[in-house]
């Protein structure tokens, strides 16, 4: 079978593996969709990103949807054809963490493609994926490409429940790539009114308004947007913070207003803050990371059609394709999340 | 003018009052709409309810909307014609309460069409209401029943605020009279996956159904079909409980999962409880009473197309006709909210 | 070895059982102290409590420290006559709340000494018993007896953590039996301010005072004791419920203030609340149930000296006597905590 | 009367002013004690700190005791010759936040001995305060000494309360001033069991271990002192971050289990943070401020013995003598609190 492998930066080969059959409790999935994630953007472009570096060869790819194959011994629930997503997310249940019911913290996670460990995690861009039946969510009812979304709307979903109620809220998007994206309808799902976002890309905060950002605004063209917001100590409840940059966070600090929540989804690398206002105004900086039940609520709200990810996909490329789709989802003026057909 | 006031149970009058001028701070408004309220049909066919008995007559109503007629002294922000709702919320802001930001427990909170102080307070169903320009929110781009509605479901937003974070959360509604139906309104807004209402009356569950509930049962047709949902000591994360009845309050206990928290939103007589399941879940009952800051965000949410109200308004009746109204809305399987048009 | 073994309502013998050895990750225990709880009271003087009744003979007892006799396989971090408590909670670590890290709410629980299911779960009143070292919590520094006292330690501090933040709070305690005045030295530990504490029985309400309480009342001589606290919609923050009669709950709830926590500990049966307060005043009624983590944190608080138990333990008795200690323990107006000497 | 005031950084001057009458509502208070705080030795030693720069003379001083000389129209409940502590936060209890409850973040706060707005806020270091009686709390029992620790001990309950629920947790502080110090004996009160204290002067350190913190760490000595709590992720709950220094809660952040809180207490300028270890870790940075229905709780928590502030007060120095008073408060391995008699 077909795998896309990552090399070195710009090094992405599609390469030949052998197929898997499934063991006890698992599932051979032929996977339909793959979507690119900025992780994934990272490795193909640099490398890696922080102190996480590829290492060795490394299967990409761990937002995946697919029909499901074969069934090992022991697996119920499931049958042939049915469309599936797969959830990345694979704790060891035996670890402290796990213990406490915070999988996505388990000392041993095998996060499909990451360079963390070493060996890597190899990842789910493969025609044929052997999966635990444990990490299957029924996807009926969805295109392949809607149900690999669960992935980074898992994400968004986590973020959205560490940030507590968010009824009539105010709220702040700095950062209008896919998580950011995704985070508009997380909040709106979540009852937010007021939603802003922020960009530096008309392409991006045009996607943002049609998702539904009630205002957005482009820093780029006016430096000083988020000024109106700063009356008063600052008037957002929530930022979710999905650009990895400094001057986002640090802009926003100011429109927040006392006692606000910052979630901090973007991952980038020592940022200087101003620690005086973040301590006068009683603001609450969290990080958020990954998820893991919200796989199963992500995959039920849009089968529900309660939320829609549909806009977010703007290109679909052949497997043979996969370095274009690579590089199209490298330029965010040009789409957003990039999908691989298998 | 026209007002509706009651004098004891079954007499309802049509009787004239002299018209108010707006004060300094105060607006004059014309009434268009007024939603009659369950507590509006407790004075109407009892007198009152539990210990708040009429002692005098009393003007009806508190869930109202009209346009701006007049303008006090000092009043800015708002122009004549503009339609407005009225938030029947007047606390006094200077009680401990108050000064703590919990306004809806006012020490001498004057909602409108009380009968527990005396002298009563009057309520809002008048041809011309003068209201504090603080209690008054733009409903531009509403019609003005669905203005009026704002105040129901500020009562089961606030509930929602109170149940805590409900992305994914599983949701049980107990009652489907016009606050059972708001609050799966409310629970879908906040992010709820699985909503099941429980009611007595077909036609109830049918708006349920209509309103976005996934499950509706009957337990009139079958006690026990909350039985399903009682595995593994029980499933329901958040329960609204808004009968005010004590068979759906124990009942539903049966089917909440461990650590789950139950709304209590309807507003009966004591009730006997099984004080060793609540106990041994673990369950947290909250009562919920009111509402204040949710007002306003009501209103966005409307404006904003995000909640949707207009199905649950079933009926119009013109003020002449008030008691004809009264009686609709006192039978269940006929009408949900029934209004007033002024 | 000798067992304490209940038969049926005041039926409690001494009874020998062989002695058991150690598996893997196991220990011995040399038992030292066991402390008369509650629930052994009610199999002993009624045979049971609610729907969990005696179905065939049990070894009663919870509250239990020893010394180590003999490690199992595997067994590391204690040593042969070392002093260690031993937590009766055995949770599956497999079903559907051990997952989540509630594992009070474990499906398949093994608590020492409970009729529940059948067969029941065997007790820990034994000379010699076999538990898993994840059970045993080292008690250096500690009595023998204090050590048996980290259980009903942990029941008050579960429903001190799930009672929130308590610095500065008012607290009022209902009942001073043993998990009346824990919840004294629990709420205290916690930061509570005022503590009021009610009783029936001076004896218990000159225990409070000893044990930390500001104010102690007693409602049989005073039934209108709380009436000073009911100022402005009432005045406590939390209420730890530990009588488990509705009268003292009832009483309780028109002296909480609006917003208030009642943490509701007491094992009583069904009981009718006054649910127009509990809304109206929008009061969060909490069940808590029995503890898991915080057995640990139990015993490291009284190493530490930052609780002291020794007063609650007012008599010790040995082995043989035990039927004389179940008659005392069941005399509030006589003796607080009866612990065995094995 | 003699006040203490700041012109430039290095430049105390001990002036006269006139005695003021106590208006309406307000008391007339002879002051007994006045403790030196950090922000006071900010102006001594630079003028300011950060954006907050002196700009006309200013009357020194926020922590403050004294008694009770004279009563202004309308004030009851204090006598004569009473001991008191006065608050020095003064909101408007009129802007959006005094509405919302969030006193300390009053947008027209008026705090004792505050350079932020212009004209300043003159401060409370004079012979003869006149102050609201509303500022006012008893300190009967107390010495003036004590009484005058309220305040900085208000501080630490307010930031102590954010973190949230601490029975049981274990608690690393960074930075053994005056605030630090108040951090272990607030956390101790609120229940933490592990208390890790950490600082580079072993003078700060002795003063930790004598206020109760289980380990302390010189990190000059050891820098890597804190590695030892870095097992699995990290070990500390929560973080009370003293220090205002960036070493201080960088290294800090490698120690904290994942989910931990850190409360930010210090006042420093802008810290280069690790971003990607706070968000994969998911840690909750909380900024704290000030404090306000604290400043009662302190107060009754030191009557009660609760907590007790003694050992933190090394120095007592004559008015006249004040400039020495700040230059030893100055040199953190001489002296802790220095307070003035007055």
């Amino acid at each position: 079978m077909k795998t896309i492998v990552i090399h070195a930066a710009k090094d992405l080969r599609i390469e030949e593996r052998d197929t898997e059959k499934p063991g006890v409790g698992q599932v051979q999935i032929k996977l339909e969709t793959g979507g690119i994630c900025g992780s994934d953007l990272h490795y193909f472009n640099h490398g890696g990103f922080g102190v996480v570096r590829l290492k060795e060869p490394m299967i990409l790819g761990h937002e995946v949807a697919g029909r499901v194959a074969q069934l090992g011994d022991g697996v119920e629930g499931f049958k042939i054809g049915q469309l599936v997503g797969v959830s990345p997310s694979r704790p060891c249940h035996a670890c402290k963490y796990c213990a406490e019911g915070m999988f996505n913290q388990c000392l041993n996670m095998r996060f499909y493609g990451s360079a963390m460990p070493f060996p890597h995690i190899q990842g789910a861009f493969r025609e044929i994926l052997v999966a635990d039946a444990t990490q299957l969510v029924s996807a009926e009812g969805l295109s392949a490409g809607e149900a690999a979304m669960a992935e980074p709307l898992s994400v968004t979903l986590h973020a959205t429940r560490r940030a507590g109620e968010m009824v009539g809220k105010s709220v702040l998007i700095t950062g209008c790539g896919p998580i950011g994206l995704l985070s508009i309808l997380a909040a709106r799902r979540a009852g937010a009114d007021l939603i802003v976002a922020v960009d530096l890309s008309d392409y991006c905060l045009g996607m943002a308004k049609k998702l539904g950002a009630d205002v957005t605004l482009n820093t780029k063209d006016v430096p000083d947007a988020l000024d109106i917001y700063k009356a008063n100590k600052g008037t957002f409840d929530i930022l979710y913070e999905c650009s990895g940059a400094q001057i986002a966070l640090t802009s926003a600090i100011g429109a927040m207003r006392p006692g606000g929540t910052i979630m901090q989804l973007g991952l980038g690398g020592d940022m200087t803050l101003p620690m005086m206002a973040i301590t006068a105004k009683e603001l609450s900086l969290k990080g958020s990371f990954r998820f893991h039940a919200e796989y199963a609520t992500a995959m039920s709200l849009m089968q529900k059609g309660l939320i829609d990810v549909k806009p977010l996909i703007t290109e679909t490329v052949r497997l043979e394709n996969a370095r274009a789709g690579f590089e199209l989802a490298s330029d965010r003026s040009k789409a957003m999340k990039v999908q691989i057909a298998f």
